[in-house]
C-alpha cells in the first residue's frame, strides 16, 4: 500500500502517477524552483525538480545512457562537448567517458541543484564534476549559449520537458536550435531529451519539426524510463550524417574503441531503439 | 495544483487525502513506525506516524484542546495526571497549563518521536518536556499501565487510532479501560480520542460501549480537524459525573480559577461541541 | 484499499480527496458542466458536478438542513421561497416540508442536473418537484433575479463555491446581495452555502462582509460534511433580526408549528452550531 | 488538471497511476469482478477490471499486437488456436487475422465481461466473436485446459497478471504450463503477458523460470503500453524454435502470406523489441 509520503507527478494532462516515498533526503527552495531528494520504496533515491522525478537510482543509466551515447556515437571523433542543464552530474558522467573528450562543460541555472547533487546524488555524478575536462557554470543555459564564442563537437540539452517550465521552453524554440547549430563544428551533432511523444504529440512534433528545418540528419527513438511513467523520446540531429548509417557492429566498435563501457546502450539495442515507432498518436493513426 | 510531494493518508476505509508537502523538515524508520515532519501548504509544519497526521501547525489547537480540557475541567482539582501517547508534547502543554497539576507522566512508546517532536515542533511542546512537573517516560503504554501502582486524577490517551496500528489497538480494550480504572483516583477521569465515528461507526461503537460499561459517566463529541480530513470523536469517561451536569459558567470559573487560557475550549463552545451529534452513521438513521 | 474508480475532488488549493466509487449510475457533459451519478463505498449515491461532491446519500441531510432550516426558522412566517441553484431537489424538498410555504420557486441553469436528479436521486428530492407549491425553472439564476418581480420571504443560495467556477462567483458579489435585499420582504431572510473558510478564510471574510454591509443582522456557523472533506460554512441574513435572538425553545415552537420534522437541526444543534468558531484561519489566529 | 472522476491504478507495489475519466459508459459487479468501463480524456475507452486497466482504446494494439504476432508468426501454420481469457475479443480478432486459422476458441470465465465488451468495445473485436472460425466458451481456463482433448498449434494466455487476483494465479505455474505444453501439436507455440518485471522482478523470472523448464525454446520481450503505465513484458515459448532464428525478412513474409495487416508489429519491429533488454532490475544490475 502506498499511504504515506508520495511523489505525485504528472505523465500527462490527465495522467499522473503516485510513487511511495521512504525517506526524506533533502529539500530546498531555490531562486528557480523546489528540489527534493528522496528515497523511495521501488526506485531508490529519486530527485525532483517542481515535482517531476528528473531521474532515479534504479533507471537513471537508461535515461542518461539514451541522451548520451547515441549523439556521442554518431560524432567521428567528440573532444569537445557542451552539456545544456543535467546538474546532476549523470550526463556529464557518462561524457566523460570516451577518452576522445578533452573538455566538457556543463551549463546548469541552478546553483542549489548542483550543490545538493554533489552531496546527495554521489551515485549520479561519481566524481564527475571534479575530473580536470569538466567545467560545470552556473548559468543560465540560453544566456551562455549566446554569449560563447566557443565552439562544440556535441551539445546535449538534458533539460526539463519541451511543454513544461517557461524558463526551459526558450531552449526548445527554432531559433536557440539554429544557435547551437551555429556553435556546433562542421561535424556537429546535437541530442535532446523531448518528454513524451505520446502524451504530448503536438508538442513532440513542432520540436522534431523544429530540428528537422535546421538539420539536415534528424534521428528520433524513445526509452520506457520507468521512474517516468513513460517511454522519454530523444532527438539526435547532425550536419553530416544519421544513426541509420551506423551498423551495430561499427558503433560497438565506436564505444569500445573511445574506451566506453554501457549497462543499456549498445550497437544491438540502440539500432532496435531507432527500429521502434516512437509512439505518438497520430503516426500510429490512432484516433486522439 | 497538488504536483510534488504530497502525504496521502487514509480518512476512512475507501476514502483518502492528499495534502501538498512545501518542503521536507526531517524523516526517521524508528524501531516501530516511521516518522515524517513536513512543512505543508495548507497546514503548516506537519507530524506524519506511518503515512496519518497527527497533528498539524494550524489545527493541532482544535485537536489537543479538544481532547484536555473537558476532562481536566470536568475534574474537581486535577493535581495527578497521566498521558498515554501524546510524544509530540503538546497535549502534555496543555496539561501543565493547570495550576492545580502537581504531576504529569508522559509515556510514549517511541523514544524518536519525542526526540524529533522536541527539536522540530517547537511550537507544540513550548517547553514542557522542561517543566519541572512533567515526566517523560520512555516505554509501552501497556506496560507502564499494567506495572505502575501511582494513582491519577486524570488520564489521557493521545493514541493512535482505535481501528489504527495493532500496537495501540490492546489499549482500547475493555479489559485495558478497566485497568485505567483502577488507577484512578475515586473522582478520575479519563479522555481518549476515538478516531472518526463516521468513517468506522462499528469500532466507536465498540470503544464506546466499552467506557459504558466499566464507567458510570460517559459523554462524547467531536471536533472538526482539517488536517485529518474528519471530524474527531472524543471520549471523556468519569467516576462521578458527566460533563453535561457543568454549566457554561461553571466550565468558565474552572478554566480562569486554574489559570488557563484558551484558544478554542471554553464554555459556551464546550456545551455546544456537546450538543451536536457525532456523526456516526446509525445513530442519524443514515443508512449504511 | 481504494483503487480503481474514484472521484478526486478539491478540499483546499493545496488538499484533495479520494473517494472510492462501487459502480457509475449516469453520466453526461451537460451545457454547463460534466455531471457524474455515482455509487461510493462510503457515502452510498453521490451527485458530482465538475469534479466536485454536491451531495452524498449518507450526508446530504446535514448540508441541506444547515442550509434551510436556520434560514426559513428566522422568518416570522414564510410563505414565499426562491432557491437559487440546488437541482437535486433536496433544498426544495426541505422548504416544502414547511406548511406555511405557498410558493417555492427553484431556479437552475442545468436543465440536465434537475433531469438527471429526478431519474436517479429520488431519495434527494422525494417528490419535491411534483409538490403543487413548487415551480422548477430553468435559467440563469442572475438573470432571473434581474427579471423578475416577486417579492419574497426567504431566498436560498444553493450553488458552487464563492470560489468556485465563473458561472456560480457573480452570485456572490455584492451587487448581486443587493439585488436579493431588494427582492425580499421587510421580514426577509437570505441564507447560503459558503464553501469552507478555513481553506479559502479570505474569499469566505470578502463574502461575509459583503453580507453585513447589505444586511443589518448577519449569522455565521458551519457544518462538518463528511462527503466534501471539510466543515461547510453558511452565512443566514436578514432585515430584522438574528439567530443569535432566538431561544432553543423558540427555535424547537416554530418548527414543530410549521409541521417540519428534521432528522439533524433543531433548537439544541443550531444553537450549538452558531456557538463554535467557524474555523478561518485568521480569526483563530492561527497562522497562515 | 485531473479533479473529477479518475482510475487509480495499481503500476508496482508502491507505485499508482491516476487517469481522468471523460463519461462513464457502463459498470457492472460480475460474480468474479469489478467490471467498468469508462471514456478517459488521454487513451479514449477503457476496459477496467478490478482497477487495473486492461485495455484502452488507444493503445490496446501495442497490447493485443504484441501478445498474438510473434506467437502465431513463429508457427510454421497456425490452424488451432486457443486463447485463454480475452474476453474483449481483441486478440480473438488479431488470430483471426490469419488465413491459416481454421478455429479459434476463446475461453473466458466471466460472461459479464464478453457481454459488456460486445456491446460497449466494438472497436476491440470488429466482429470476431461473428466470425464462423471462433468459438467463445464461458468457463474457468483452468478446468477447460483440463478437460479438453483438442490439440491447439498456438496458445495465447491473455490474462490478469502473474503477481495478480488468485483466480488467474493458478495459470500461471509450472504444473499448468505443463499441461499446455500436452495440449500444444508437436510444433505448438504458447505466448503470455508477463505483467511487469521492473516493478515485480521475483515474480517474472519465476513465470519465466517455469516456461524454461519446460519448454525447449523462450523467447522475452516487452512493449510500453501508455495506459498500464509500464511496459508490458510477453514470454513466447516453443517446442522447436525460437524467434530469435527468424529473420527481419522471414517474418514479414509470413505475415504477409498469412494474409495479416498490423499496426505496429512487423519483422523490423519485432527483432527490435527482442534486442532491447526487458528492464527487470536484476538483468540490468541495478540494486534492488
Amino acid at each position: 500500500m502506498s499511504l504515506g509520503i508520495n511523489i505525485l507527478q504528472a505523465i500527462g494532462r490527465y495522467s499522473q502517477m503516485l510513487i511511495k516515498v521512504k525517506g526524506l533526503v533533502a529539500s530546498k527552495r531555490s531562486k528557480y524552483q523546489q528540489i527534493d531528494i528522496v528515497d523511495t520504496e521501488e526506485f531508490g533515491r529519486v530527485l525532483v525538480l517542481d515535482g517531476l522525478v528528473q531521474s532515479s537510482e534504479y533507471d537513471e543509466h537508461y535515461y542518461h545512457e539514451s541522451l548520451v551515447h547515441p549523439a556521442m556515437v554518431l560524432h567521428p571523433n567528440p573532444e569537445r562537448v557542451l552539456v545544456l542543464g543535467g546538474g546532476e552530474g549523470a550526463t556529464l558522467r557518462e561524457v566523460l567517458k570516451y577518452r576522445t573528450v578533452r573538455r566538457a562543460v556543463m551549463v546548469d541555472i541552478d546553483e542549489d541543484v548542483v550543490q545538493l547533487s554533489r552531496q546527495y546524488l554521489a551515485s549520479w555524478h561519481r566524481g564527475a564534476f571534479d575530473d580536470k575536462r569538466a567545467e560545470a557554470v552556473i548559468e543560465d543555459g540560453k544566456a551562455y549559449v549566446e554569449r560563447t564564442t566557443e565552439r562544440f563537437d556535441v551539445i546535449i540539452m538534458d533539460l526539463t520537458d519541451p511543454y513544461g517550465p517557461e524558463i526551459a521552453r526558450q531552449l526548445y524554440t527554432e531559433s536557440f536550435i539554429r544557435r547551437l547549430y551555429s556553435l556546433l563544428a562542421d561535424d556537429g551533432v546535437v541530442s535532446t531529451q523531448a518528454g513524451t511523444s505520446f502524451f504530448f504529440p503536438d508538442e513532440y512534433r513542432d520540436l522534431l519539426e523544429s530540428f528537422r528545418k535546421v538539420f539536415r540528419y534528424v534521428d528520433e527513438y524513445s526509452t520506457w524510463i520507468p521512474s517516468f511513467g513513460y517511454a522519454c523520446n530523444f532527438i539526435v540531429a547532425s550536419k553530416v550524417g544519421s544513426l541509420a548509417a551506423l551498423s551495430e557492429e561499427e558503433i560497438d566498435r565506436r564505444l569500445r574503441e573511445r574506451g566506453v563501457e554501457t549497462r543499456f546502450i549498445n550497437g544491438r539495442v540502440l539500432k532496435a531503439l531507432l527500429a521502434i515507432p516512437t509512439y505518438y498518436k497520430a503516426t500510429q493513426g490512432t484516433p486522439r
